[in-house]
Order: C-alpha cells, then structure tokens, then sequence
C-alpha cells in the first residue's frame, strides 16, 4: 500500500483534490456523457487546476479509455486514507475528501487552509452535478458510513416499539390518560404567551373549568358527587396535565386535591352534600389555609384560632398577627372559600389543629369582611398559578362550617372526637397532605419527560452542516459525551416512574396501620423524583444550547415552574432527614424486638456480605458479564442502604453516650442521614424496577402460551433490563467514592464501572428515540419547534 | 445526678412543668412581689395544675421560705437535663423546657402530647411575667446558650474587616467599581417588574445611555474618542453592572466590546473617526453580527457574502439562503449599524471571512432597503436584550465601510493585506471574540457572588420560630447541612475570582505570541467559572426555600439571565474541548522538541511523584496538618491536570495506532478531555490563589516594617487561606472517586478529606458574613428583601 500511495506523490494538489470525483465517476464502470461534460465544465472554473492538471483530468475522464484496474485501486486508496484523517464534524461527502487531499499535497498546508476551505461549495456542485453517486461508492470510500447508516435506520426503526413502552409505562391507566390527552389537545387550550400574571392566571383558570366540565378533577371523589371513586385515575390524569403546563397541574391540585380533598376527607357528610359536587365542577373555588408564615413547616404550632361561641353557635376565625397569616396559599385570588386550619378552642380549651370552611369573597368576588388577601406577585415560575397570603379579623362562620370528621362539636357545645389521642387526631388530619407528595413528583417526572424527549429529538435530529449539497449529517447524540448527558437520565425516568408507580400502588390502597411507612416512603420518593426533575430538565437545557434558551422550546418554563418542586409539600432536605428518623426508628425497633436474634441476624448477614460480596475476588471482578448482572448491582444497592443506616445508628448513639444532646448528635449526622434516605430510596427504585421488568417477561411467557410470539416483547423486557442496568451502573460510578472507601470495589472495577456506562450508552443510543416517544407525550403538548 | 432525679419522680406533670419557672425565680435568690404575684395568678389559669399543684406551688413561692440548695440544684439538673433532650427547633425558653418536663413525666406520653403542646402560649406568657430573667439562669440551663450566644457575636464581629476582603478583590480598580456603583445607586437606575421584553428593552436602552453618558461604555477606548484606554477598568466596570441587572451587562457588552471592539480592533483610522465617539456614547447603536443559523461554531464557514464592485467601489452583502441568516444578534432590535461577517470576494475570488459596516436602520428607527430583521422572541431569561436575526438582500455599503486593518481592497480594486497567511489572519481578526470569554465569566461570578450573599444572610437572620415571646432563635447557617451548601461555593468564589484576575491580567498585557495560550486558558476559565455560577445560584435558591421562589429575591433573574452563560461565547463543553486538545498540543510540543531528555524528565517526576506523594504511608496519611498543608492539596491537584493529560494522550494514541481514525479516538476520549481540562483549570484557579494569598501577607509584613500592626491584615491572609483550603479539600472531595481509583489517596484518608470540609465548614460559618460582605455588593444592588 505505501507503494501504491507513493506512486500519486507526484500528482498536484489540484489533481489530487479530484481522485474521489474520478473514483466515484468510474465506480460503476461506465461514465455517460452528461457527467463527463459536467465533470470537465465545472473543472474548467476551479481555480485550483493549471492547464496541465485539466489536461490530466481530460485523460482520466475520457470515456474510451477507463482507468487501469491499479490506477482505480489508488484513487480509492487515497480516497479512503484521506476519509480516516477527516477531522470532527466532517461528513461523507467527495467534496470534503478532496479538499482534505489538495490540501494534504501542498508544500506549506498551514498557509492553504482558508484557500481551500473556500473550494468547498465549487467541490459541492460537481458532486451534486455528477447526480446518483451510488451508497456503494460512499461506503467503500467512508470506513464509517456502514456504522452511520445503521445509525440513522435504527432511528428510523429501533428495535422495539414506542408503543409497546408506553402501554407499560401508562398500565391500567391509559384509557384516562387518552381522554385528558385528548382535552389538552384542543384548541382551547392552545399555549400563548402570557408575561403578566393575570391574563395568565385567567387562562389557568379558564382551562381548569373546561377540565373541570370534563369530569376530570372530581375523578376521585365518590359517583354520587360527579367522580369515578379512583384516586389511581386522577393521579394519572394529573401527571397528564403536567405535559401541557404546570402552572394548570398545580392550580388543578389546589383546587380538586387540596380543597376538595380537605373536605372530603376531613368533612363529613352535610360537607360533601354542599360542597363537593360544585368544588368538581370548579364552580366553587376553593383553597387550603395551612401553612403560616411564621411557621413553615410546624404544622402543629399554626397560631390562627377558631374560638367556638356557644351562644351563636359560631366559631370566630382570627389571625393573632401579621406572621400568622396564611401564606404562599394557592388558588387565594380566585377562591370563594379556603379550608383554614387554626387552633380550635372551645370553653377556653385548645383541641389542636382543625381544618374550618371559611368563605372569603362573595359570588361576584368581592372579598368579604374581615378577610385580607395579598397576592404573592411574581415568582420565579407557576406564574398563572395566583398564590396569595391571607389575614382573617374575628371572621364568624356557623359551627356547621367545622369539618368534623375527627373532631366536632355536639349540640351542647362540647368538643367530641372519635379519636380519643390528641396526637393520632392531629397525624390521621394530617394524612391528607400525604397525598400532594405522592402526586407532586409524577408531575416533576411528566415534566422531566419532556424535557428529556425535546432535547433527545433535537440530539436524533439536527444537522450540524445543513447546507443542502451535503448528503451526510452529524447527529449529535452520537457524540458519546451527549449519550453521556442524556441516556442515564432516560434511563433514570423510566426507573423513577416505576418507583413512584409502586408508591402510588401503596398508597391507593393504604391501612392505616401502613401510613407511617408509606409517609415515610413518600417523603423519600417525593425528594428523589423532584431532585431529579430538576437535574434532569438543566441537563437538557444546556444540551440543546442557544435554541434551548429560546422560550419557544419550553425549558425556560419547564425549569422554572418545577424549581420549587424540590420545596413545596416539604423542603426535600427536610424530608429526606424525616425518612432517615423513621427507617433508624424501624431499625431500633426490629432490634429491640427480636434482642439477640436480631443482633445475630444483623451479624449474620454482614459475615455473608464480607464472604460473597466482599472477598477479594470479587472486589477486583471487572467483567461485564459480572457488572451486569443484578447480583452484582442489587447487592451494592442493598450493601450502601444497609451499611449507611446501620453506621448512621451506631454515630448517633455514640455521640449521646459521649454525652451529646440527640438535637446535637442529629444535626452533626445531617448529611449522613440525607445519604441514608438515598440509598434506601435508590434500593427501592431499583427493586420495584426490576419487578417491573419480570412482570413485562412474564405478559410475554404468557402470550408466547397462546399464540406464536413476534418476539415483540421478549425484546422490551430485555430493553429494559438494559435501561435498569444503565441506571444502576450509573448509580454506583456516582457513589463510586463511597464504594471504593468503603472497599467494596477496588479501584479497576469503579472504573469497568465507568466504562460499562460508556458501553452501556452507545448501546442504547439507537433506541433513544423509542425510549423517550414511549413516554406518549404528543407532539402538540411537546410543543418545542426543535423536537418536532 | 441519677438520685437527685429520683428525687423528683414523686412529683406530678404539673409540677415537674413549672420547675424552671421556679428556678428562674429563685436564681437571684430573691423574688419581687410581683413576681409573686404573676406567677401564681397565671398558674391559676393552667388547666394541668391540680389544687394539689397549686398548692406546692403555692409553698415553693413563699418568699419567706426559699428553697434549700439542694432543692435548688434539683430544679436546675431537671430543667438541664431536658434542655438537652429538646427536639430540633425549640430554643431556649423555659417555657419550652416546662412543656417538656411535664410531657415527660406523664404515664402515656404519646397521647399527652397535643394537651402539653397547647400550653405552650400559657407558659410564655408566665415566661414573660416573669421579667428580666437573667442571661445567667438562660446560660445554666442551656448547655449550648453560650455557644449560641458566641455565634450571634460572630455575625456581628468576624475576625476581619469586610471592608479589608473588599478591598483584596477590587485590587487596582476600586475607584472605577466605585464609581459604576455609586452610578447604578442612582434612583434612574430602579429595578421595576417589566414582565414584557419591549418595555424592560427600553428600560435597558435607557440605562446604557446613562452609563455612556457618564464615559464608562468607552473605558476601553483611546482617550482621544472619549474613552480611558484601559481595558482591566471596562472588565470593572462590566462584572460591576452584572450586580444591577443581567440584560444591562449583556447589551452593554455587545454595545460597547462586541460592536465598538469590531470597529476598534478590525478598523483602521478612517473608521475611529467615524463611528468611535458615537460608539461610546450610544449616539450610535450597533450590533456585531457573526454567528449564523446554519454554522453555530464554525466562524470559517459563515456564508454571508461581501462582493467587491470596482465600478462603484462598493461592496455587496448578500444572505444566499435561510439558513446562512444571522442568528440570536444582541441589540439587533435597537442597532443603526451592524459589523457583518461575511465572506470577501474580490475579482471572483473569496479573500475569507472580513466584516463590514452596514447601515441597518435610518435615524428615525425605520429598517433600511434590502435589511431583514426578526425578534428572537422570549428567551429563558435576558429578556431586556433585544436579540434578533438578520437578512441582506443584495445590500451596497461603498467600499470604505470594509473594516480593513487586517485586508482592504486598494484604489485598483486589488486585495491587499498585511498578513500573507490566510490562517494568521483569520485567528488575528477572530482574536477580538476572546474578549468576551475573559469577560462573560466575570459577570456570570458577580451574579453567583449576589446569590451567595443573599443566600448566607438570609442563613444568617432567619428565625424559624419568630414568635416575640422567644427569646432566642435558630439562625439556618448553624446547620450543618446548610454550612455544607454554602460555604464550599462561597470559597469556590474567592478562587474562581483569583484565577479570573489572573486570565485578565494576562489578557491585558498580552504579546502575539501569547495569544494561543490565553485563548485556550480563556476557554477553561470561562467554562470552569459560568459553570460554577449556574451550580451556585442553583443551591442559593433551594437554601432559601420558598422565600427563593419569590422574583423579589432575585434568583428568579439571576438563574435565568446567567443560564444562558454555560453556551455563549462558546458553549463549555466545545471550549473545554478545545482546551484539551491545545493542552495536549503543548505537551506532545514539549516531548517533540526536547526529545529523549523530555522522557527521562517525566518519567523522573513521575517516579518522584511515586516516591513523595504516592508511598504507602503519605496515601494513608489522614492528620489535619498534613491535609491542610500546600504541599498535600498542590500536589493532588497538579498529579490529577498531569495525570489526565497524559494518559488522555496515550489512549489517543492507542487508538490511532489501532486504526482508528483522530476523528474517531477523539471521540471516544470526550468525557476524558473535558476533565483533563477541568483539572488544568483547577490546578491554576488554586496555584493563583495561593499567590495572591501570598501577596496579602507579604503586604503585611511591609506594612508591620512602616507602622505597629494591628494584625488585621495577617488575619486576612490566614482566613483566605482556610478559604482557599476549603476550596481545595471540596475540590478533592468531588473527585475522590478518581483519586482512590488511582491509589493516590486510601479509603481513610478520602474520608478525612470529607471529615475536613466538615470543619472547615462550621470553622468559616462566624467569618462567613464578613466573606458575603467582602464582595462589596451595596444592599441597595443586592435588593433581595430576605437579605436585608
């Protein structure tokens, strides 16, 4: 070969510059006339040809006299060598080729440069004059346009069907999810851009009553009330919305969770008969008045009163100062009526919290007496949301307005409760906020998924050259640091929404003797999942560039409206720290119940961690064959969850036996508690993923019993074992510092690890586009003009 | 103790709850009448007191009798031993106290727990009767109340002088950052909401007037056109203004440094005279129109054309598609003339890429013939920067609108340059871009500067528990866990501003043969720093929870003018790229040149690295000293920019000897060049940094040898250098994962690093208001209500 190269040494730049057109023309063995004339004519006008060069080029084009098969051989040879130096972002096209082989003959390259880049669209027109250059030519010529082709089909077809994916991401739930879909998709509910709050927030709400009408935000109340009894449902249709803006997601949740749920869950049934249906059908806004300013998170020390007066049968609400009002209250601008939790105190004597039906503007939106509303102004996103604070001076409503289920007051004016503990009253009222954490993060998911889908698209689709003369293009995800951006977190929305659909699962059909942990688990999933949202969401902001700053491409709303996410039903830093108490609770517990057992138990399973998982052997185990199989990855998962709790409990308790307050040990351990949820809510996503994907192969075994199988599905559960897979390597190579402290893993493997997300990645990169269109977000609630 | 407490168990709920009371009473050994008198008429109305209580109560009160020592100490060791046990959040206040001696001595503690909660008010009311308690009594029963009080202090006093801090970082150009402040302080210069981008653009326009008019746009010009010639006091006076409003510095900059840099840099006298003065005093508006839609980052292949017509001496500028129109043009809204890069063709022949002054609109505002303008509509933020794309039609400028430094056209119509090589002359012209990387991140560390002083005061005031009756409070940055959110960024900050000042005095002061090395440190900075303000400002909003939320805290706008910051002027990951490779480059240069002696030189620092810094017991070594000490952080930080680089090269080699293509093994080696590049930065943000800590104590020393010193300034070195070590010891943490994978630190000692951070967290937690405070932002900039 280096023979053969040398042999062209003598040609000039400006013949060497035409091998690829000369090779391409003689490729099929023929040349016809009219690609002769074009060839010789437009090689008339390059500058770059002497006399001598355009007498050479005569020669080589003469259609009597091919070349001989050595000389044919060359021009692909240098053709092909001139291919591999290609540097970024060229692509297959004759023109680049010779470009890079002119300039490659010069004496002084460096000094060339920008004369031959300029050769660049005279080169374009002779390759679109010669006119159906054969695939043949471009693959023998392009060591890597086989790759590339596959590359594009396996856009065009990945090996599994989107379908497919979002019949399992959607489950019992898609016949809701199509209806709401297709409300949102009317255009009535066409986006606009509205910058200032209340024409926004006009529309929010005109867009609520239409949901409204439809039946969709009473879908769990009870059918006597209008709904469908289905909590499932309308977390479904709720997680829906969040596809269309979340500004309408959130106000819906106020309007139809949060007050309609404080009455129906904490009303009894003079409540549901006078509220419920008109709450349904959005012809009585309502809000819900917890939180106070001076008291975020303390739920318990809210100052806001409800003195009973026996003589009236009234109950006086007021607020006692101005850092008792109501605050960040959703819905305040538009409400009628807000369910306001205050001390209720009756003869003198506080009951604790209790939730009263106050109303605070008349039918024409006036606000009543006694009741001051301050609108919140603009916030950072949710601007069509109208959250407001809210004041009440010796506010007197009927003691009907009460909501009694759990507390009342009998006709003699005596408190009657049917729970006798003050403390289990107070945390069974509570459990209706448990609801927005298990809700809130779909919609940060939702969101994360379209996100995720825009710029997936944008990554499939955009040319980096687009000028038209090229046939080739860049796609961008095939860059691998793109894959890198982008796949593990495909990969982590889809085992996020399995995690968030067992808690769902949980909590739609709670004990109440389960409410404890499923609070706990809620805390967790809600802090994980909204985290990641937010992750997610920049991640994809920055990897769509300049266009994904334009609004039109919806992150800058999808960034803004699920920044609190990550604070609202609870700081996550806070929540995150609760999941922590309850699980070393949970572990004290099983300790203190069990005695020695459990100590044995507990030293029992760590004598069998050290011998299967943390031998020497497999500590240094790189293969990937290892790497990918669930008894490595669940393991690790199992092995952090266990140890960080396990630590967490043994430094808590010798900080106090050290002579610390609790308050001072917990505060020292804060971030290892943060840690601690983590892992116990990753082991949890991970687990509840993998059920998933034996429940997909399992439909599959099933089907395969009752009729021949298309391989169909057997091909998605074995996609999304892969996925898991991705997302649990991932998981590990981002506590890889942990794993390597704690000698887990040794330093080779964290980096197979590595290397195995990098595979991991490339793999997947052809089923991208399937991936994120089995999220079933239509293109008209996408939206983004780059996506579509 | 344990008897003592024994002693107590007699004694009934209501009892044990007014123990402090009666400690607090007693404590002066003497109790006033009405004191007396308070506290039994409040205890009458507590409903826990049975007239047994009372009664006890009644005895222990007589002032006639007062209580034995060994009583006393009783009351003291209950009301300690509960103040330790109290949860999170309560602070110090006998009511509190009460309320949880009572609770803890009921049989069913659970059940009582609502009833004791609710007397809380009761017992502060009692609390407040009391009047003037002494700090003492407050000090003996709360273990941590002196502490507490230390860190009140600290807020008050940390051990240097802001104004000394200040003073470091403005260094030569206080006066000019003086002046830009006390400017934007003006009431002309109010923040208003303008939600809609045509009217907060005119508030911008209005703004940049002012600021022309006062001479600080043209700082950087020579003084015979208005301006200061100084190009460090336009880098003041710009990252200044980014403390005001985001959209004024971005429209300032494409005023002043991109429009005013083409005409200054590009142009020849002819053109200073023309446009220079109008320039720097915004008579003149003008846009710097060089990207296009179709070529994002690939300036040589712009396709805007400027043809040469000898007959009329004029020149033709001509869009020849859609895509080759020029994309996201800041000022374009408001421009009467735009520098536009095209492509010079002269005789037919193209000379590359030269820009040309075209008139865009006529005086009254009004688009001239052949000039099509589109808004780019809302973008994710700047939204006062009127960005928009640009189209020629076949538009004639007379051929002295050329901008002909760097090549012109001579009477006969003949391309004259006095660069020969095209190349050299394309990087010369394009030189004028790397300004912008040199300042953009200085704005992007100003914006990331007001959200961590909003952020720490806001750590600082808030008081969980605001009610008036408290007499203490719980300051947020006393959690750890906040300490760890905050304070890492906030000496990530001082370093990112050390190596900034750095790049900008090499920028200043360059030479041509610099220009390579500047450009490629330029693009690390840029990167390392946008990329550091998007994180921070980031965790600055969830520290402050839903207080960030709302716009008039000002991460709103922050967040989304600067996310845009991490694309422009070269998207980082294209930058940290390009970084890599000139890196690589230089060190491959270096092998080349020096040959076999080049080897031998590595490989000696690789042994001796081998044998200093990796031996078994310094990669074990885990003491503070030794963690702390320059020569552990230095070493790790120069062995990780070493490292990476070379086994980057080594597997790009690999590849290619493999028979890969470059093109191919670069790609591969994505990830590993962009954190070969990140480590090169980092090892130069803190090489940097711990000289100028070495300059600020060797003017100490110079002022110790003049006058006595007060020994302030050698506090401000020392604290700086705890800064800058945290910076590292978070730093390693971050990538400790790769560090253990290498072997260069063991297990232990990762963990020590972590333990360190922790330290130097809650050691920098009393200085960190006097650190927010040294970046000298005025309240009336900062805005923020929660930070004031």
């Amino acid at each position: 070969m280096g023979a053969d190269l040398q042999s062209n040494t003598y040609l000039s730049p400006g013949i060497q510059a035409m091998l690829p057109f000369l090779y391409a023309a003689w490729s099929d063995r023929h040349l016809s006339v009219p690609e002769i004339q074009s060839l010789r004519r437009e090689a008339g006008k390059l500058p770059f040809l002497t006399e001598e060069d355009r007498q050479i080029l005569s020669d080589w084009s003469d259609p009597v006299h091919p070349p001989s098969r050595e000389r044919f051989q060359q021009w692909l040879t240098s053709g092909r060598r001139a291919a591999e130096d290609l540097p970024e972002d060229r692509t297959a096209s004759l023109a680049e080729l010779g470009i890079w082989l002119g300039l490659a003959a010069e004496d002084e390259p460096e000094a060339k440069t920008t004369f031959w880049q300029e050769q660049l669209p005279a080169l374009h027109q002779i390759e679109a004059g010669l006119g159906g250059i054969r695939e043949d030519t471009y693959r023998a010529l392009f060591p890597q346009y086989d790759q590339r082709e596959k590359l594009h089909e396996a856009i065009r077809e990945s090996t599994v069907d989107p379908a497919e994916l979002q019949r399992i991401l959607e489950g019992d739930h898609a016949a809701t999810i199509a209806r709401v879909r297709e409300i949102l998709l009317r255009p009535s509910f066409e986006r606009t851009t509205l910058r200032i709050k209340e024409d926004y927030r006009e529309q929010v709400l005109r867009w609520c009553k239409e949901l409204a009408r439809e039946g969709i935000g009473a879908l769990s109340y009870p059918r006597e009330y209008g709904g469908q009894d289905s909590m499932a449902d309308y977390a479904a249709a709720f997680e829906t919305i969040a596809y269309h803006d979340l500004s309408l997601t959130i106000k819906f949740g106020v309007q139809f969770g949060l007050w309609g749920g404080a009455i129906y869950n904490l009303g009894t049934k003079r409540h549901h008969d006078a509220y419920l249906e008109a709450t349904g059908k959005l012809e009585l806004p309502g809000c819900f008045a917890m939180t106070e300013t001076g008291h975020g998170s303390n739920v318990r020390g809210l100052e806001t009163t409800a003195v009973y007066d026996h003589e009236n049968r009234e109950l006086i609400v007021h607020t006692p100062s101005v850092a008792a009002g109501k605050e960040y209250i959703g819905n305040a601008m538009h409400s009628r009526m807000a369910a306001v939790f205050c001390q209720l105190i009756v003869n003198g004597e506080s009951h604790g919290v209790h939730a009263v039906v106050v109303p605070i503007r008349d039918e024409s939106g006036h606000t009543l007496a006694g009741i001051r509303v301050e609108d919140n102004g603009y916030k950072l996103g949710l601007n069509g949301v109208d959250n407001g604070r809210l004041w009440f001076d010796q506010v007197r409503v009927p003691v009907d307005n009460l909501l009694d289920k759990y507390g009342g007051i009998d006709e003699e004016g005596r408190y009657v409760s049917p729970i006798e503990s003050a403390s289990r009253r107070f945390f069974t009222m509570l459990g209706t906020l448990v609801g927005g954490r298990v809700f809130v993060p779909r919609a940060g998911l939702s969101a994360a998924k379209s996100a995720l889908a825009i710029a997936v698209r944008y990554g499939l689709r955009r040319r980096q050259f687009p000028s038209e003369s090229m046939r080739s293009e860049t796609i961008i995800l095939d860059y691998p640091n793109q894959q890198r951006r982008l796949l593990p977190l495909v990969a982590k929305a889809y085992a996020v929404q399995f995690g968030l659909d067992h808690l769902l699962d949980r909590y739609v059909s709670r004990t109440e003797e389960e409410m404890r942990e499923i609070e706990a688990m809620a805390a967790g999933m809600k802090s994980y999942a909204t985290w990641f949202a937010t992750a997610a969401i920049q991640e994809c902001r920055e990897a769509t560039g300049g266009k994904g700053y334009l609004a039109e491409n919806r992150f800058a709303d999808l960034k803004a409206d699920t920044d609190i996410f990550t604070t609202f039903e609870g700081d996550n830093t806070v929540l995150m720290q609760l999941l922590a108490k309850s699980l070393l609770t949970e572990f004290n517990k099983s300790f203190q119940e069990d005695g020695n057992i459990a100590v044995l138990k507990y030293l029992g399973r760590r004598v069998t961690t050290i011998v299967t998982e943390q031998n020497p052997y497999v500590v240094r185990q790189t293969d990937r064959e290892h790497l990918e199989n669930r008894s490595f990855y669940v393991s690790a998962f199992h092995f952090r969850a266990r140890r960080l709790l396990s630590t967490l409990g043994s430094r808590l308790r010798a900080y106090i036996k050290g002579g610390m307050s609790s308050y001072q040990a917990g505060l020292l351990c804060q971030t290892h508690m943060i840690k601690a949820a983590e892992a116990y809510v990753e082991q949890l996503v991970l687990d509840e993923s993998l059920k998933r994907v034996e429940m997909v192969r399992e439909q599959q075994h099933l089907s395969d019993g009752l009729e021949p199988s298309d391989g169909t599905a057997a091909t998605t559960a074995d996609l999304l074992e892969k996925v898991i897979t991705l997302y649990a390597a991932h998981t590990i190579e981002g506590h890889a510092a942990w794993y390597l402290e704690s000698g887990y893993i040794s330093g080779q493997k964290s980096k197979a690890v590595r290397k195995l997300v990098d595979i991991l990645c490339a793999e997947l990169r052809p089923e991208a586009g399937a991936l994120v269109d089995g999220f079933g977000i239509p293109d008209g609630l996408l939206g983004a003009p780059i996506a579509l």
